[in-house]
């Protein structure tokens, strides 16, 4: 229980950082000795310094950490990367102990920084709050897991699940609540893909007003057939880079912007533009349409989070469908939360792995 | 406000008769003198005395309504129907003054109580919490108003808008709290409706544990082109009335058991059906599809309020439309309540005027 108690504390560390950290995870620390809290640090914004680090430094003597327990919700690291690695401040600090909430899934640490610590005669207990500590790290989490992005799937219809009146027109049905609330939810992803009659229809140009991470907001579109043209907002709006996902060769001719990137393939399957996404070092995206891509993401089951916004338009069955295509095993959704946004509405589903 | 406290306690009292006193509406009535209540009573069920009469009868002696103040939800009959007139116990009350929430829209009252009491020297307030008082009887006040039944239009579908996995084939998408909710729902209609391929594919018998009135509730069904036969449900169930609208004069040799009527013109238009069922003293309609009598209603503008129950399906575009037809013009739905319901959820949505 008192072990519960202090890593409560550190998540709630962890989560000041949220949003700033990217690509990095949210991580808390609190040192704590003799039931006292003496220090607490957090990991403010990418290559700052780490949790424990920022811990450690809040102490007003060096003394206090010897025989201290350190609550860190992520396991700390043993590799120097934009700082040194976090176990050497911690064997010098002399703890006693270190408590972990979750081991880090990064290749590059996963269990050597435990080991680390253990092999300088430190205990270490894990997965204290496992699950907390999990969660604040979802899309982190995932990535490393999987090796493929964390995909989250949205799409704002009318009540009875049409995107628009009629195909190849725009049709306008969200109202400004649901606007503000999807420039919202842009901005925790790194990358935001869309199908090629999206892009054609809609000539959006997916710009979000605080990019996530160093490179920005990467838009990405999959364009099989290579019909985009460079007169699209995506091309001539050249703020944040745009990669096109073709099967024609010939695209290249017409896109030499350069800020765009051709990812040419015979034949891309989803799963591989998924695998390319996540080798370019992208962790997120969020898919925004339309019916095809829609189609192909559910019904191969890739993705880890569907939203729907549903606004009070009556589309009858002249509209267009919001999912082209059938649905071949039907997914296990889980309402995870509805929001009322003016006269709209927003559903957070989860995909749940099948029972039995 | 001190009208507003006392018709707040008759609203109180009218709810205490919800659902039993159709087709009558509820009504509740409270007696005041001095600041003192001294007498309530409410409109029990269909062939009670009236709420007025029950709160006279509540007093313990007959000099206390003497100078009283009456407060009544709505306007006092003058009329002798199932009970003799409710002004006549009043003038003998010796009432002083009569407060009213609303007045009767039902033409046999409409004005002559309050015109009754006025005439015999009573004071008589109307409107007071006129909304509320109106809103405790939207069924009744609708169909008085309009001669026609006050119209809900109900349907479950998949998140994207379909009823079913594939046509003529019926898919069970609601769960068991989602089912038991209809149950409740169908309870506060005289009648149930739907088209002629629901009952052909799912083979309902649209019966209901606590039906409504006198007579039952009544199973309405439009067959305009008489594909009907006699073996389905809605026929060899006898236990409440089943009525048939077509347009196919023949279908009379195939349905000729006791509790079906056949309702046959040439060309039958939704508003002439509508009319039809108010003319045969039927208030209030449930509606439950299929997708092309939904359209026919959402499109025409026939109803007072939809209910769209959502489960956590996506079945693609290979599913069927909840709606069959493309919508002309679109109604400007309120959103008055979200309902979780296990897995599922249900919407109630009111159509509003256009502005402007």
């Amino acid at each position: 229980m008192r072990h519960e108690k202090y890593m409560r504390l550190a998540i709630e560390q962890a989560l000041k950082g949220q949003g700033e950290t990217f690509t990095n995870p949210i991580v808390g620390a609190v040192i704590v000795k003799d039931n006292v809290v003496l220090g607490k640090g957090y990991h403010t914004h990418y290559g700052a310094a780490h949790a424990e680090v920022q811990a450690i430094d809040s102490l007003t003597s060096l003394e206090e950490s010897i025989q201290a327990t350190l609550y860190v919700t992520l396991e700390p690291c043993a590799h120097t990367g934009k700082t040194p690695p976090c176990v050497e401040r911690i064997i010098a600090g002399g703890f006693k102990q270190v408590v972990i909430g979750q081991r880090d899934p990064n290749p590059i640490v996963a269990g050597r920084g435990v080991a680390f610590l253990q092999a300088a005669g430190i205990e270490v207990i894990e997965n204290i709050l496992r699950d907390e500590a999990y969660r604040i790290n979802l899309i982190y989490n995932h990535f490393h897991e999987t090796k493929l992005p964390y995909v989250t799937l949205k799409y704002t219809s009318s009540l009875d699940g049409k995107i628009a009146a009629k195909r190849g027109v725009r049709t306008n049905l969200s109202g400004s609540e649901t606007w503000q609330d999807v420039q919202i939810e842009r901005e925790k992803y790194q990358a935001i893909l869309v199908g090629s009659e999206t892009a054609l229809v809609d000539n959006p140009s997916l710009t979000v007003r605080n990019p996530q991470g160093k490179q920005g907001l990467t838009r990405i579109i999959i364009d099989r057939s290579g019909r985009l043209t460079g007169k699209l907002m995506l091309f001539t709006d050249t703020s944040q880079p745009t990669w096109v996902f073709t099967e024609n060769s010939n695209l290249k001719q017409r896109l030499t912007h350069q800020h765009v990137r051709l990812f040419f393939e015979e034949l891309w399957t989803i799963e591989q533009i998924l695998m390319v996404i996540a080798q370019e070092g992208i962790q997120s995206v969020f898919i925004e349409g339309g019916a095809k891509i829609l189609h192909a993401f559910i019904n191969g089951g890739y993705y880890q989070q569907l939203l729907i916004y549903l606004t009070p338009h009556l589309l009858g069955s002249a509209g267009v469908d919001a999912i082209d295509g059938a649905i071949v095993q039907q997914p296990n959704l889980k309402l995870i939360s509805i929001e009322q946004l003016g006269t709209d509405f927003k559903l957070q589903w989860l995909p749940q792995e099948k029972g039995g």
